[in-house]
């Protein structure tokens, strides 16, 4: 009995028969009593088949173009999810993310959501309407549609959540929860029954594709309580909230995430004066490129080398940034390594048990898996590593730290 | 050297080849010195591919959300196009109808256009943007999106036209102007060059798909001279403008225009009270149902049966209006016909010309064509056949009237 919000990923709806059993989870909900708000994806293969039409066109078509483009996906299942929650007998209204009010920054392909203003949602709500939202987009102030890049529609339904103070936000996906570690890699891989949003934020921000990270940071500012759970059974999923007691996790270890999406971005021979780095960066964050792991050495006296990480997609674009910035400072060259993963150990106990990061480095050594970059939070330690090396690595961590079944 | 509208129909985007060739001729309009605003439809298939998907969901999906679905097919080419003219170097910005101002009443599938709030549309013009603009729809007061019916790109493109002032507007279709009668049926059917509106008007609401009747409407009142040309070849099509003098046409008749696309709806039994009449045409147009031939006919006294022609999608919503009126006000039964066909002879001077009608009529009768309803307008005379001896009756009549090369 409440506002119940649910996301539903484009696997959940990549036809008539997966739509109209979507149609069916949400009309039962409604049953149930509760007012429905559905945040909904662009059908199965849609968004890349129009990416790739764009490119026949227009191999770098302009970003605000290609939102355009690309938030139709969104449109066409909202407005299928509505007609057949109607055919199912309950009134059903279909919203794209500027009429749900969804307001974002103007940074096409990667927007962030500034604001929701929620008063046409509630008035739907209030007149006995299920709402269906098209994820992953919003409108600017200059009143076009940009869309939150990927795994965007999270971001919609956590937002809506917070917004309407709804009593449960549940995102539905293609597995059955948050595991410990990939059980592609890994198959007896622990489900976690909850995990806290610190530590959901660090495997979502490391690699785990289950959740988005700017997901779980709206989440955790806002403190909404997600479900995330398979839109294929009635199990329970995962919660992911505030605190999770130390009695609901076994060891120090609550899982390990792997990316293999990531590239490392290299400055070469950056004059060591003050504020150069902070030039970098701002210039990287204006473009909305996140950076991952940042390690700086000095080779020679007064002269450093920057690397980072980014997602694969971002590195061209940060790699272009950091030339024009590089021609300025009079650094030597930047250079790209797609060919790397990265892995990471999380754990909220790991600040008090020091020897998490040499028994991590020492199991990688002993298997000849070698590491390039490092770095740590207060409850991660990532490192790189070869690509090919990758599931190896999280197979062995695995074993030592000791999260299968 | 101003501001030119453009029009490209769903045939001129079909492929991306086709649109390519549309961004050149838009970016050669430019170039020539003009501002161009171009109106675009669906890329071939889409919206019938659309329609097809609502229907496996649902039989009898919401207008609304039908409109909502069906209007991403014009935004998903609009945004291809910009892409293209982008990608030959000048500068392109999309806009949904919504966007560009466009605000229509509520009759979802059928929308009108009640006013272009035109700010956005001139912006973009003063910033030297080539604007392409979503055809076919347009944003309600409730800011949903609505479509306007079949040929509405053609009115979105004339009202723009009107309210930028516009030097010129050009339609684009798959033939190279506005014929005397239909060359599938006459090979020999002439060309016009130029037109007048209410000859326009009459072609386009007796049948002639070149031209949209509410686009003529809309330009006729704002004075907007159209030019309907092929978008495959750079010819002179035929000019739609307020008058045109005698010399252009070689006879008393303009045109000879015929509808399959027609269904005859019958109430029968109607009490002939004053006001009953009055009370079934309102409820039709309430639905936004075009009503073509009216005829009325008393069989009994102070029974009426009353006879209609719309188009043959609205014809089932149109008899069930009627019957829900025909219980209330005592009529016996609703039927509907699909199986007749309209044709009209249109001329400006027919009505000081009498014989019009009886040379019709005759030349039916000789060749054995049987006449259902009639009826006449300033200009027209129409008359529906057997959807069968369509052909017939317009070969004969082009002959009788003499309007071939």
């Amino acid at each position: 009995m409440g506002i119940v919000v649910q996301k539903y990923g484009g696997s959940s709806v990549a036809d008539v028969e997966k739509i109209m059993r979507v149609a069916n989870r949400i009309v039962n909900t409604k049953k149930e009593g509760n007012q429905v708000v559905a945040i909904v994806s662009a059908m199965g293969k849609t968004t890349d088949n129009l990416i790739s039409l764009a490119n026949e066109i227009n191999s770098r078509p302009a970003k605000r173009e290609m939102d355009r483009l690309l938030s139709t996906g969104e449109q066409i299942s909202m407005s299928l999810l509505a007609m057949a929650i109607d055919s199912l007998g309950e009134n059903a209204v279909s919203l794209t993310g500027p009429q749900a009010g969804i307001r974002t920054d103007s940074k096409y392909s990667k927007a962030k959501i500034v604001n929701i203003v929620s008063n046409r949602l509630k008035n739907e709500l209030e007149n006995d309407n299920i709402i269906i939202v098209a994820g992953f987009q919003g409108e600017t102030e200059e009143h076009d549609i940009a869309t939150l890049g990927r795994g965007g529609s999270d971001t919609s339904a956590v937002s809506i959540a917070a917004a309407l103070n709804a009593d449960l936000c549940e995102i539905f996906t293609d597995v059955d929860g948050v595991y410990s570690c990939d059980p592609r890699i890994v198959p007896k891989a622990k489900k976690l029954s909850s995990v806290s949003y610190d530590a959901m934020l660090e495997l979502a921000l490391l690699g785990a594709k289950v959740l988005h990270p700017r997901a779980v940071e709206v989440a955790k500012s806002h403190g909404v309580e997600i479900h995330v759970r398979s839109s294929f059974s009635h199990d329970i999923g995962t919660i992911v909230k505030k605190e999770v007691s130390e009695m609901e996790h076994d060891g120090l270890i609550t899982g390990i995430a792997h990316d293999k999406n990531v590239a490392k971005v290299v400055i070469f021979g950056v004059p060591d004066t003050p504020g150069t780095a902070a030039k970098i960066f701002k210039a990287l964050a204006d473009e909305n490129i996140s950076i991952q792991m940042i390690v700086q050495s000095a080779q020679i006296k007064n002269i450093n080398d920057i690397a980072f990480t980014c997602s694969t997609e971002d590195a061209k674009e940060a790699a272009d940034i950091l030339r024009k910035i590089g021609e300025k400072i009079g650094a030597e060259r930047v250079i790209i390594n797609e060919n790397i993963a990265k892995v990471s150990v999380i754990g909220a106990g790991m600040m008090t048990h020091s020897n998490i990061a040499s028994r991590m480095f020492n199991t990688l050594g002993e298997n000849n898996i070698n590491i390039d970059l490092i770095s740590t939070s207060e409850i991660t330690i990532s490192v790189t590593v070869d690509l090919d090396q990758c599931e190896k690595a999280v197979e062995t961590l695995a074993k030592e730290f000791d999260i299968v079944e």
